[in-house]
């Protein structure tokens, strides 16, 4: 098993946050983003402090150490994310196809922010990306397009992360659940 | 270009939808599996009409030929799927690692449910399935599980899918917006 650290640093950057219509889709990003190993994810929008609370949750009982904050003004992150020689890649429908540049933005070992959109990212947004990317030209959803674009940047090694400190712990079974708690250094068998 | 039946037939079967609470999540299920290739999705839970025409103006919009039905009874689906010789894989975070078993699913040719879950998965689900698997062993969103999973028996494949009669077709670019707009044959730029 891996770290995080062994890998690529991967930020998430999720725009236009809106505390009643998005919480359960910006809690899936947040979520997504984790599962898949980045390290941090920003939230901007309206401030949503149980959400925040709720996915600081997860990591405590799920483990590993992936930070979640808010951004207020999230194009003085993207300044200061480039400014320190990280890359900034945008997810849109209307980008370049993720198959024909993935493995431009793999071969860069520079730290990534993947920006993922609201209901209408501002234009400055496509100018200041390195890359806009297209995880299929088709509508369909920020949490299916973060996923596959985490899992095509991470050639897979998302499966091999290992997420420290966790009290839940999932042993997988063909059927049923197995969950190792290491809080009581138990094991529970659901069925 | 290829057309849909140029794959392995992959329908959807999305559990235990709550009109009032899951309306964007499921939504966006549905948007996925179009996107990744499915042909048809059920959805099973609240019957939810509203949704199923939104959907339904997706397809008519962006082209291709996905269907949407509501099934009360799933597990009636389930034994027809079964009995006309179709598999069932039910993603969930305890099962078989997809890593794992994604070649042997790809190998057979048979027509494929894949089931999502919503809050709770009755036990029979994970017994009649004919594999449990695992996209990550964390929690994230089915969406995301959803949307890898397509992408892994899809080999990829889902980027050079045809959505034909559609009257909004991306072209893809590297800045901006460019929407084909078939049905007044003009082309639109955003910026």
């Amino acid at each position: 098993m891996n770290t995080n650290c062994d890998y690529m640093n991967i930020n998430v950057l999720r725009l236009d946050h809106r505390v009643k219509r998005d919480v359960r889709i910006t809690t899936h990003v947040c979520l997504t983003a984790r599962a898949f190993g980045a390290s941090k994810i920003y939230l901007s929008g309206e401030e949503d402090e149980k959400l925040m609370k709720n996915v600081e949750d997860v990591v405590t009982r799920w483990g590993g150490s992936f930070e979640i904050a808010y951004k207020k003004n999230y194009m003085n992150l993207i300044d200061e994310w480039q400014n320190n020689g990280g890359e900034v890649i945008h997810l849109t429908m209307y980008g370049s196809q993720v198959q024909n540049v993935v493995e431009e933005i793999k071969s860069s070992e520079k730290d990534k922010l993947i920006v993922v959109g609201g209901s209408r990212v501002p234009t400055k947004i496509y100018k200041k990306s390195d890359w806009n990317v297209s995880v299929t030209n088709q509508p369909h959803s920020e949490v299916s397009s973060l996923a596959v674009f985490q899992h095509m940047i991470m050639d897979g090694e998302e499966f091999n992360l290992d997420f420290n400190d966790a009290i839940f712990e999932v042993v997988p079974v063909a059927e049923g659940k197995q969950v190792n708690i290491h809080e009581n250094n138990e094991k529970i068998n659901d069925f």
